[in-house]
């Protein structure tokens, strides 16, 4: 299976790290500290990328190389040995760089690590072998709230046929992960193919006014075939059920947490930097420098406190989760509900804070800001695209119902 | 002189109106009937003008065509004579339909009507005659920030020389209001000239994230020549101070936060239809319409008060601006800072509920509604644009002053 | 019929004004006049009065001298001949020197006018000459959300029995409006009685948080016997239905909303005088004075500006009332429909705006100003308790099903 | 030295629970049960208790009864052993309960353990051993900003003088931390002495509208005597200066931060269990309980996930606190300079949510939760009252500081 790395790039990467001249980091800090170098390349072209809208590429041979793209695989494979928190953070730092790459980076390790959710443990094992060592970038043509792509049952193998709306990462990803439904059945079967090859047509349709280089336009799916020894959870065409897949949905909104508060901070730093070194003191303030200026300090300090806020319930909420994963068999459905509560709010707290930030962020950098060669409302636009994933007021909900009705959230794709 | 009528134009509006087998409104109602038509037509392309950024030639022979430009001109010579608080709301009507025609008409109203700020009665009569006749479109090269356009005296001419930044109105313009500061001193010369002439050069370089189609970039003046006699405000070389000049900025920000409530008030109307005939509900909420969902109709009612009580409090100061304009010269500094302290609370308030407004309307519209061909993050590009033209938070300060403090503000060009 | 006047007062009015010596005013500028007057005398004790608790005799005797009381009387009978929209300023001005003696005027005023919602023509007139001459003071035992009065027909007259959980006004009255169901039937029957009589206990139990002095506690009503003729709008023991009588709800919110914005009135210009001269500057803030610290303007600014619009919306939508008002018998649902839904944006605007000012002013005052004796917390108590009268939720609700769903409110008690 | 247990109670504590029949607990959990069973206690009769204003006795006794008291204290001495992070919470628990107790007792663990801020070694050690073994109770007359408490050297003795306008704990007290100003010199003397003696009157006339019991009237100070061997830091009446001090700043900030969390979440879990058991569903809702109301649903899920956010930033920040106080001798002035700005950045979200919480819950509860007796605004008014210790605008501002001018807060008693 060849990688994206050889493809012609989209050369918007300008500076080139050799990482393999440094040693592997081993622990959070490291991968944090790599993170950050990741963030700093990105964010020196993410407005004229954004711009641009070209296949990223050389973005996601970025993430390669400097091992994000296996941060969860085994180290004995060459990976990361990383955890949850751990990639949450370094989700963040990416988008922070570049919000678009930040959540390719993020749905590729969910789907990569979305094998423990249904895999028997031949499959997982397999699985994050190969990912690792060939550092397969995960795609996902995943959306159970469609219906449109059917599975027949044909002998030793199961064929995909149909379309998905969407299907993130397309045409930079190495291998996809399917999803469909067994004819006559109302099962859904999940299983990982190679992205290139003739059943797939990836027909490049996302034109959406944020996340622009996430790739996460419709897919033609044409009798594609997979064994049945690769449905994840099949044994002998059965499905294992899983307690385990119920942390599927808190895990996933964890990801689009961590994109959404990088992206937020992506636009709170960038801003200070630009008030700092370009914004003018207004005319009749007073004062001499814009950083002196009353109403800049209060809405700088606002957002960062505000921002700090709901960073620390992701960090708080993703140990919580953490200490499920690591025990993911035994999680009971009282667990499972009480820690989707838990995320539901961190999903609301992240979404009104960055939605605040990234739009409010205006006041405190000037009318001159507003030049579109800058594109400091990609912030803003990136945020308020992916927000609507599934509406937040039924977020806020399900932290009601929890505190009124003592209810958790039943099981579902979005809760 | 000629008119924008008869260049090539960008061809988006695709309807075709016969004003004049109307007869011409003769009160405020009929021209809020007219304004509605217009913005009819205006918004069923908006999306794609936004997206098309093209020069809206077009689009200014419409407002021509309706009548809408010479909406203040005296009736004798063609003009609705009507005063401002219809302007306000013809302005408020048209930036429903196109937030950027918006802000060419209110510029436009402007300067059409800035004569009377600081030209000599006969300069008044003329201008506004010929203007009316003619129904010229303004445009203006003013900043009085930069001191960039410099101004010789030549005997029985001025001459300007130097460049603007902004320039609104610049291609679509039959005159334009230039503004610059006459050699060796400090005194401020406004003139009207044709905007077709050699020395003139519009650069076409406004490229920003919203008011995309304002034409607002830069010019270079060279060696343009104006009498005296048409230096506004100038007798025998010497300027007439007006005291009515001072209604200067409490009106021009009245025409901002007219196509604010307008871009507001498209935002909520474009969203109300799409939620209405598009969004659907959500899957798990029980209901079979989106607009049965608590939280959209929560949504929509707040937006709705909340605008409906921006614009009645726009409307109470254009109405106490009246009664200041219709006796203008007599104006006493008192009621120009008590009045100037109520539009700055009406431009707080309208900056505030747009900027709510036009983000926040997307969690009605759901996902899908983030396909960049939709546009739908125009409204908010656009206001979030235009809103830096000063702080808001010195308008904050200028109101809390005269509580506080009993401190009305000195007038300057933003205050 | 005795009025309140002869009884011994609470004494918590310090001042005396002579209101007989000056004209009656004739217009509304000199009943807001008036009215402010009112306003400086009650707002001098308000906090006291507040503490103390006791029924408020001397300022209902002085609502009374000041002919607000009659306002809405016809002049002919001594009454000011006023309208709606005055009568609203009135109340605000009113509310903002003491929130509770705000309230008993608007309710009055409500229940002096509400004759006209149901009464016949004959008993309209005789219900205003005799309540205008004697400056009645009306209380109301009114609340159909709960069927605990009930009415027996006995030949000429009809009989009250039960009891009412809240009744406004109750002993500071002299007439109080019952309203009861005529048992075995599901019509609610209104009728004036004098307060004072046998059948009528007052119960004084009336110990809420805010609005202390609105003496709204339960009452019991004993045999008290009203003749058929009293009987509001029956004829023959029929009642003849009155199209009229919509008009109920949006003017009875368009009462509380004002009685709201006075009370947050009240706050904001409380609050400056004592941040002008008592509040003192932060220990490290670099300022001399309270009113120069920036967050200070900012605060003052923001909160002015708010209750402008506020005010500005409750203007226009009381200008919108009088038209229906002047012609209501010809009012068509739609149009008693609309009004609602502009109503119940009001009192949604008024609700946020008025709890966002009471409570936040306290960050303008400073830690000294919590001393209990200054009461600065009764703005907050006394918006905190009467906006919860119906649930503000639903008046966003209305709005919002108006622009989503075309749907004009139901008339009920509550919309 | 007698404690403040035998004194005639204010018997508003209703439940006794032996503490010495149960084991101590050994760590956070056991010590967070504990203060949760002391919550559990005070919040039966808290409303009663705010009404009445009486001095704590009772209260206080049963914090040592059950050893928060001594939560700080060494082991050997029977003290708790723990440190700031555990106290922080049992603070919150204990102010969710009532908040003037949870205010007592954190002013009271912070001039417990403030000894080592600024004693010498051996100071530490035998106040640490001293209060632990009697469970001395502490409050403080400490005001840095009012230079009011004047000290004579005189020999082997200081000698205290003058007043202090607040001092919290007054009367519940079993030691007072008094703080003043050696004559002549600028230098600040801190020194712990029995509240019971003569020279010490404490006038008890705190009266404010928020927490209400906790003792802070202003107290006059004659001729108190004080070996200079108790003098906090001195050596041969020289001072030595400790760095650790300026972890003061912090340390009480966090602890203002803790009941206002506490006393958020009193208000929160209040209001849901009153939502709960005895609100209403709204009339023409459509539903048959309150919490299923759409808008009870969300305005509790937007309050729990707030403050489980404000709640996630405060236990961070202690965590990064703690790791300073356990090298406190090391403490750079970078680091406490970062600190400082983190605990602003709670301060300004604790603050805020709390507020809102507190205010706004009552439109979860209805409008017959006004009623007086339920003192459901106390928690409001208990919030409101003490987050105006010092301007949040002002913490605010150290964090945009920080971010835009990439300055650190100098120490002050307030930064």
């Amino acid at each position: 299976m060849t990688t994206t790395e050889n493809r012609p790039g989209s050369t918007t990467v300008t500076e080139v790290i050799d990482w393999s001249a440094a040693p592997t980091p081993s622990d959070e800090a490291g991968w944090l500290e790599r993170a950050r170098a990741v963030r700093r390349i990105l964010e020196r072209d993410a407005a004229a990328r954004d711009r641009a809208g070209a296949t990223p590429y050389d973005e996601v041979a970025l993430l390669k190389e400097a091992g994000l793209v296996t941060l969860l695989g085994p180290v004995e494979h060459g990976g990361g040995g990383q955890e949850w928190p751990t990639a949450y953070r370094v989700i963040r730092e990416v988008a922070a760089g570049d919000g678009s790459i930040g959540q390719l980076l993020g749905y590729h390790l969910l789907w990569f690590w979305a094998a423990r959710l249904v895999g028997t443990p031949e499959q997982i094992e397999a699985v994050e072998a190969d990912a690792t060592r060939n550092r397969w970038f995960f795609g996902g043509a995943v959306n159970p709230r469609d219906q449109d792509l059917r599975i027949r049952d044909d002998g030793d193998e199961i064929v995909y046929d149909g379309r998905k709306s969407f299907s993130t990462g397309s045409r930079v990803s190495d291998v996809t992960v399917l999803e469909g439904v067994l004819e006559g059945t109302d099962t859904h079967v999940f299983a990982i193919v190679p992205s290139a090859q003739d059943g797939i047509v990836f027909h490049d349709d996302w034109d959406n006014i944020g996340q622009r280089l996430t790739e996460s336009g419709s897919v033609t799916i044409t009798d594609v075939r997979v064994p049945w020894a690769s449905a994840a959870g099949f044994v002998d065409k059965v499905f294992q059920p899983r307690v385990y897949n119920t942390l599927n949905v808190p895990t996933i909104q964890l990801v689009f947490v961590s994109f959404y508060l990088g992206i937020a901070r992506g636009a709170l730093e960038t801003g200070a930097e630009y008030t700092r070194t370009v914004t003018r003191p207004w005319l009749h303030g007073g004062h001499d420098r814009a950083v002196d200026e009353p109403y800049q300090l209060d809405l700088y300090g606002d957002y960062q406190s505000k921002l700090w806020a709901a960073e620390a319930l992701a960090d708080a909420v993703a140990a919580e989760g953490l200490a499920l994963h690591r025990d993911a068999w035994n999680v009971t459905a009282q667990q499972r509900g009480e820690h989707e509560v838990r995320v539901a709010a961190v999903k609301a707290r992240a979404t009104e804070v960055a939605l605040e930030i990234t739009g409010g962020i205006f006041e405190g950098l000037g009318a001159r800001a507003t030049a579109a060669g800058l594109a400091f409302d990609r912030f803003w636009r990136n945020i308020r695209t992916h927000t609507l994933h599934d509406p937040v007021a039924y977020k806020r909900r399900e932290v009601g119902a929890r505190l009124l009705r003592d209810e958790l959230p039943e099981p579902t794709w979005y809760s």
